[in-house]
């Protein structure tokens, strides 16, 4: 038995038509004119588009930091996601000190285990690089894991050094693997925090402040500088500031194979936020910090002419209460980290195609397509087109909606959107032809969403 | 009846599938798996891909030019495109000093008459900009022209002056009209022309040297000023150069509505083939001239990371005997123009693709997608998508081929390709679903191609 | 008889040294300790600083412009400029439509004779290349004329063509000749105030809104382009905005010759200042016009890093009342000009010495030295050094000032600087070792002020 | 009793004039016309031009390094410095791990101590950065060391980390003492010139091949990054190539206090001199390593626009037998080092001036006057000015000669420079007043050369 989508207009990356889609075992068999007949079941998406269902390649379940765990697990987490349209995650797994990547990855394996309601792959953060684990590097994409992601900051946790980076890089280059690197100068910053503290600074605000746009720029620098010498590919991410995509613009019209990822909240807050009442800064922050109005005008250039491929979440969410609350005498103890996985389509859309930054084609691009294409899910992830898994969104270019808190799914206490309306927003959700929302209520169980073993890159 | 094109894949900008195609009505109405039924025409692409139709924007058949008539009419051009893989063309239609803009689409449309193979559209060469003209501008969509085109250079004969160019930047944007320019300072080429000429410099290199990258650079640069002061929108046609692609580059980054094209032969040749012995060096005369290889080093780097958004052809053929020979004792007097329209897919094909510049995703957008959506073609033309124009051809990848002027279709009595070893060539090409070549035959009728009514940009 | 200036401390641009100045003939002839012996009249220079006569090498005195003349002439101008610290200038002569430069330097002349306090040259501003002139150009140096300027902008007046350009950079490089532009494009400035008037929009901001900072970046650009292509030199006169002065850096950092200058109002006022009340905004009225605060600032560091050579004044002063108040109801008609020559050296001084930006040597650099060795006066002007004019200012580093209209000399009836405080004045001013002002008298008697016949560049 | 040198002619950083110098306690007493009495010992100096002694702030004597040490001594280097015009120099001081700075200080006193013919200043090359260290860094001003360097190559011997780094940096900037660095990524160096070894690449041209561009303009861009969050100043040494001078100028173009210096053998050679038969390329093994002759042109035009401040020559000299002999099976351990104390100003006054790079007065500010500004002698060294240390070179603008290792005085037996012909030498040299050599002969003894105590930055 198969499914059939009628009356919807279909948009990819490279165009928008109307049509219906056919779904048979999970899969788009077609995608034409009068496409029902009498024996499918019938979903009319009169009025509606279809796109393909968003992949958020970058978030963290159930990861622990700063002694405390991320408040989203594998459920909640895809609960909230598929409430926004993201049908397909790609959750960081991070290796303790010590332990084999492949016990770090057992390990993130059993938090998705009947919970899962989307689907979900892992990068891998290497955090000790021994000989085994260089060795075992290698092995990753035979374990369906074609990305590995190393920290240029977090100073005495996660952070490595240059050594470590460049190894990385060409063992990464060499096995089909992306290498991600979160960019920023750990050791200038961990003596700027230190400084700060020295003085009494301890407000959010200072979280900031101490993670100044230069000292992004630099590691972002740096990272394309080895992979350059290596001719590794090198995928930036949550970059945030028009420094850092000078940096990335260069390398790209050198022809170095580097990529570069914002985060939603970038688009929409500045430091200055970092500042709100009643420490609710403390919401705000993220590593790397917002940044300034010019660097957001700057990040939307960056999506609309391609120096940036994708736009992410790096949901990372902690409750205000009591998790956030844990710095309020000193900025340094706050959890790092926003949730944002449920508001991601929504915002960038309203922000990005209602306000005229791109066109619904470059939407899906840089929400659904380049993750794909740039992590191994080619041909089976985000497009909606002949022999990929059907995994759609269908929006509402017109209904009207304001985010909030109350109307969300997630497991922290706030959305930093509060208040904010859009026009567009997802109705419905398929997942590999299979219906997991439906205007607002959830129609598949924990454990249906599967995990996806990547090709190499 | 319906035709299904079966076994194939499917490529297009977002993607690529195994999948067939079902036309009706000369458009796609389906995409799928398994689409054939007994009563439709099968064609069976096994082991072939389907690309849509190359789209070149681009060309001037028929053209006076320099005192002759390039050497390709509506037929012998489009009969070059088609065997070549391309299946739509913008032609340039020259306003001549004094006329209205009506009447030289009327000259141009009758050159067309009863003669094409392909389907076409025009640009409209504003070279005498009355108040009249300057406001027959806005009447140009209404007749299908949604582009304009001025020229920086040739003092004396196309060449406009700032205030023109601006006031038509300015029109063009009111009226959802593309600007193209040539941008070259005509006045200093004169000058150093000039120079040349009463030097004795007059064999076909001079006509490099007195056109130097930096007088393109300046004019690109002077377009993009124009353009952002007024918004609007400007394509710079046949980029050749480093330098002009970074000024490019920078009006992008600065989120203005800039795009950049190169044409095939600026690619694969150099300056240096201005030097061939037996005059040889005047089959490789066109403006802007051939440059350095650091240069074609940078258009690729650009072709990839989508700072250039179209290959083009400048397709502006003079035979080497007698036209090109008119230059022998002074390089000023050489048609300036290449042919091209039948080795664009296939040469950017072979050094693009296989030569790893990038995909055939990336290919078939620089080749059809980006020209049908920058030039008012989207939704008809430049995908293989439900709804547009069944405009495909058949590609095997693994055909090999030489090109040469004794198999080639046009009126020229060269090649610049001569002898360039490809693997991957067009086989079948249908327009509107009806077949036009197949295995190098023709087999459609003169007048079968039809005029493109573009929409509004 | 000879004069010793003692107990001062002696300024170059290269250094600073406790030490007596002897002059003999007018002339330095000894920098040293114990210079006076009993015979010598003495200046006791105890506490001061001997700093070079500054040059201004961009004033317009006595110059007809939109139907009326510049208030200040060779007597009011140079009292100002004397008072102020200034004891050379380059006037611009303006060649006549119709007339020989020879025709025009007579008449220049003829406004000089009889008037002038302090020393001055010419450049020659090309507004009608025919061929004679063109010829003329290689004779200027005859006259002591080594520099050439030439308008981009005021479209229909003074503009001239890239043909005029191009052709007197290049004769202008073979005579020995530095070429000067005033880089605005004058084709779309033309249009976009016919707009501005179209709708109304008549109130002096529109001066500036009408000249927008690409359009002097884009001909800075061209020009630029030009001179590369020649090999010319190129002096780019009152650069105000950070994206021309990334222009010139760039041709720079290419090993072009080309040189930059500021003004002193680019580096104090910006466009907000022309919308001051009471018409007020109109003092503020020069082309190109007053730009934001970020482009002073980059201004400041192009003064420091030497991107920029030399601060000038465009000296080219309108009365307020009547003079500017003809364009009240039309900015357009607002005399282009304001005053400066008597406030430059203060007002740099104060806010680029006192204010970090640079040292007293670099002050000295850019005042005098730069200007005298870019415009033919080295080993003449420009330095306290042997064999040297004795031009010397004596400059009281800790005197505190306010400058206002009422103590000020020129003829205008305002200055842009009033209210402003420093502390740093010019106390006593020499001119080949004559007195020429002494603690705000003045000393010397017109026609005291010598031609400057300079030598090639 | 005094001195007078007559008949000279004058070249300061800021302009020439012909005139005499009085010479009276070793310091200029007076520059000016006809000095000379009867009672004065007189020079006669016709013909030849005085320009202030050449400063060389880059050289490491007696330095161990590599199992080694380098090969000239305070006395043979001293020699060799002033036979080429160099009168006074800042020599490296190593801080051995472990050592107080202190310490390190003593023992390089020693060094000098007896032999010293020219005057001679300390860097304190910090690499062992304790608790100790970091506060003892603020007491060097009082010892006359107002200058620390950091190495951020040589893994595992001298390189420290950017904490080290960024401290530095801050308590050097709080100080008044300038931070110079050797700007290479030393961790991927290392891991390159592993896999080379590893793959049996041994020759010399490995070296540079393992030290690629990118590293070092990395370097520079991280270093660069960490001083503009501190507003410290800091002064990159040795710089070789076209990228890491773009991260200099784009920093100085933010108005940072950067500073870049290049060596003379970067202007000469290139990497292909690495490739010289029968293990000579041994001679030309330095670090960084010679670049390409784009780099050179760079380089050029960068000490002509001031984006370089300084040539200096980074003298690290070693035999060629036996010391760059031990590195002939492995070039990893050849001595990283090359000479040129002596030739720094014939070859740069040669390609630099009689090349049309730059004017006398450039080479002046490059050789002698930006090196004592920028080092703490501002007023003492570096200019012929009154109160100045008479350091004075009598150049022969018109004297060829051929540089060669059989006239040369240092202890290596090689010169780079073999054969190169020059037009331009010094001819006789004073230091404070004391005639050190004369034509060729040694006139002053061991021990006379003295301890720069220098002033803050």
């Amino acid at each position: 038995m198969s499914t059939v989508i009628i009356n919807g207009t279909v948009v990819t990356a490279s165009g928008t038509s109307r049509a219906d889609v056919r779904i048979e075992g999970g899969k788009i068999s077609a995608i034409g004119l009068d496409l029902a007949s009498g024996t499918d079941t019938i979903i009319d998406a009169a009025g509606k588009h279809l796109l393909p269902g968003g992949i958020d390649v970058h978030t963290h379940l159930s990861m622990p930091s700063m002694g405390t765990v991320t408040c989203d697990d594998f459920y909640t987490g895809h609960l909230a996601a598929a409430m926004g349209g993201t049908t397909s995650h790609i959750d960081f797994c991070l290796q303790p000190k010590g332990s084999s990547l492949k016990a770090a990855l057992d390990t993130w394996h059993a938090k998705a285990e009947g919970k899962a309601l989307i689907d979900y792959g892992f990068h891998l953060i290497i955090t000790d690089l021994t000989e085994e684990v260089l060795d075992e590097i290698a092995t990753l994409p035979s374990l369906g894991v074609t990305s590995i992601k190393l920290f240029m900051a977090y100073k005495g946790s996660l952070q490595i050094d240059d050594s470590t980076l460049f190894r990385c890089l060409e063992k990464a280059r060499d096995a089909g693997i992306m290498t991600l690197v979160h960019a920023e100068n750990g050791d200038a910053i961990e003596l700027l925090v230190q400084h700060a503290l020295e003085r009494g600074q301890v407000a959010p605000i200072y979280h900031a402040l101490t993670r100044p746009p230069q000292l992004e720029a630099e590691a972002t620098g740096r990272a394309i500088a080895l992979a350059e010498v290596l001719d590794a590919p090198l995928y930036v991410v949550h970059l945030t500031c028009e420094s850092a995509l000078g940096r990335v613009r260069e390398a790209q019209a050198r022809g170095a194979r580097i990529w570069g990822e914002t985060c939603t909240h970038y688009l929409f807050f500045t430091k200055l936020d970092l500042e709100r009442g009643d420490f609710e800064g403390a919401k705000f922050v993220c590593s790397p910090p917002l940044r300034e109005v010019q660097d957001q005008a700057a990040l939307w250039v960056g999506l609309r002419d391609n120096s940036l491929s994708v736009v992410s979440t790096d949901h990372c969410p902690f409750t205000f209460d009591p998790q956030k609350m844990v710095g309020r005498g000193d900025f340094s103890l706050i959890p790092n980290g926003v949730p944002g996985i449920e508001d991601r389509m929504m915002a960038v859309h309203q922000a990005g195609v209602n306000g005229g930054h791109f066109d619904l084609e470059r939407f899906v691009a840089l929400t659904a397509t380049n993750p794909a294409r740039l992590f191994g899910l080619e041909g089976v992830k985000g497009s909606i087109a002949v022999g990929h898994d059907a995994d759609i969104v269908l929006w509402d270019l017109g209904r009207e909606h304001t985010i909030s808190q109350a109307t969300s799914h997630g497991a922290t206490d706030y959305t930093l959107y509060e208040g904010m309306k859009v026009t567009g927003t997802p109705v419905m959700t398929l997942i590999r032809g299979e219906l997991v929302t439906n205007h607002g209520q959830l129609e598949a169980a924990p454990g249906s969403g599967t995990y996806l073993h990547r090709a190499r890159v």
